[in-house]
């Protein structure tokens, strides 16, 4: 379906090489580095240009059906049609769009919601702009017991193989990595992204097209933990989500509403799992 | 003008504290600890709800000059007439709202940039729905001779003593910091945020409503830097842009292409600065 990503020829889509002066003390060393891609990426669903996000150009087939699945666009992935990715590799301003085409009820349910916020300006929470319109009720999560069968040492294990796994953010040192693991802490499938949103939208995204069950296993994350990552986590019924760095007060409030455990400041040595009052 | 924040009486406006259970090993210790705070705050604009973003609550009024800015809703400080702040701290729901007044004309032009843009997502890019869309020619940052002033050792200052201003994350671990510094590298002020974008901001805002010269310092940030941190700073015309962390392609350019020299890595040990292709 998807076209081809002309940087996959070059061996590192998803990072470019650039000169660089390094400077140490009083000397400057000048080399070649790299670092991540960030490219609007325009999300059209039947032709209707939804959104641009800043994303990593790589991977956008699994990044747009996470998309439209973690924001509720569309509710499986079965009601996604067709999805074709156009590259623009433009020297001044290198870009693409993904064009989906879903089935007819998930349009008119999107193009309803589109008229009732018309006008909205999108800054922050998903171009909501006012606080009725918030989304704080997330799905409950089901408890099929996965988290109970957690092995006592499947955090330690995702945390010490996560860097297998990040071969742009070794590269460049600094994307974020969203990972899917099973009770073990083994990592099943890894993605990176320059936004820790997108990464997890492309995990969910590929867990959907593969038909994986997301209610056997977790999310391990590079990143620190805020609402948004717990909310878009709940939708496809995660029941643990582990973030590298601290969460915030949302992100406890959210999950512990989702009955999703969170995890945080999770490393080979140990983690943390907070109480809400 | 602003009401007051109930949670300033507690001390720690920005962060809160709950229990914590902390995994090493096999044993688990519980203990109380302290999350940063995500609220949804809107931003309200002559009393029209026109975006909410999650923030750290505190500095609200001067986070809602600095988005005001340096999104482009108001030219400059005097366009903003009046601001208020009320809390709503909820235990289900802490928010709040920011109520900006905004001279006639800025009004008008946000109206019609609504209704340009009306029925976007919002996702992304503050709200932006197509490429055609996206504003990626910054303005262009005039050369004050700040850089070429810069003392050698400014960028290893500003590494070295920006944890001093990190209050809320030496509490929680996990927030983002934005510093204002002079050509010597002292902090002169610094903002913390759960949201870089955020963060920064809250510094441009207070910058502005001190009237402050953007152009005569640099901003020193703990995060990596992105296309929207880049075109903020260029914005207000502040010369460079210094952070902890990685750089992406589309963070480099924009600075190339506004004239204001960003650099990364900045640690006390040294930075790095980009060249582009």
């Amino acid at each position: 379906m998807a076209a081809t990503n002309p940087l996959e020829t070059e061996g590192q889509p998803g990072a470019i090489a650039l000169r660089v002066h390094r400077h140490r003390g009083g000397t400057v060393e000048t080399r070649e580095d790299h670092v991540g891609q960030e490219w609007p990426v325009a999300l059209v669903f039947n032709g209707i240009s939804h959104a641009v996000m800043m994303c990593t150009p790589r991977d956008l087939e699994a990044f747009a059906v996470g998309f439209a699945i973690s924001e509720g666009i569309v509710g499986r992935n079965a009601d996604i049609q067709d999805i074709e990715v156009y590259w623009h590799d433009e020297a001044d301003l290198p870009h693409a769009e993904v064009h989906l085409t879903v089935v007819q009820q998930a349009f008119v349910e999107l193009k309803e919601k589109r008229r009732a916020l018309a006008g909205r300006s999108g800054c922050g929470v998903c171009g909501i702009e006012s606080i009725d319109l918030l989304d704080l009720e997330p799905e409950q999560v089901p408890d099929t017991g996965f988290v109970a069968r957690l092995a006592p040492d499947a955090i330690a294990r995702a945390a010490r193989e996560l860097p297998q796994h990040q071969a742009l953010t070794k590269l460049t040192g600094g994307l974020h990595a969203a990972a899917w693991c099973d009770e073990n802490g083994a990592i099943l499938r890894a993605f990176e992204d320059v936004g820790r949103h997108n990464a997890l939208d492309k995990l969910i995204g590929q867990l959907v097209m593969e038909r994986a069950d997301t209610q056997q296993g977790f999310v391990f994350l590079s990143s620190r933990a805020s609402y948004e990552l717990v909310r878009k986590a709940a939708r496809v019924g995660i029941p643990m989500v582990a973030t590298i760095s601290a969460p915030s007060s949302l992100a406890i409030a959210i999950a512990k509403r989702a009955g999703l455990r969170l995890v945080s400041f999770c490393r080979e040595s140990g983690y943390v799992d907070y109480e809400t009052a």
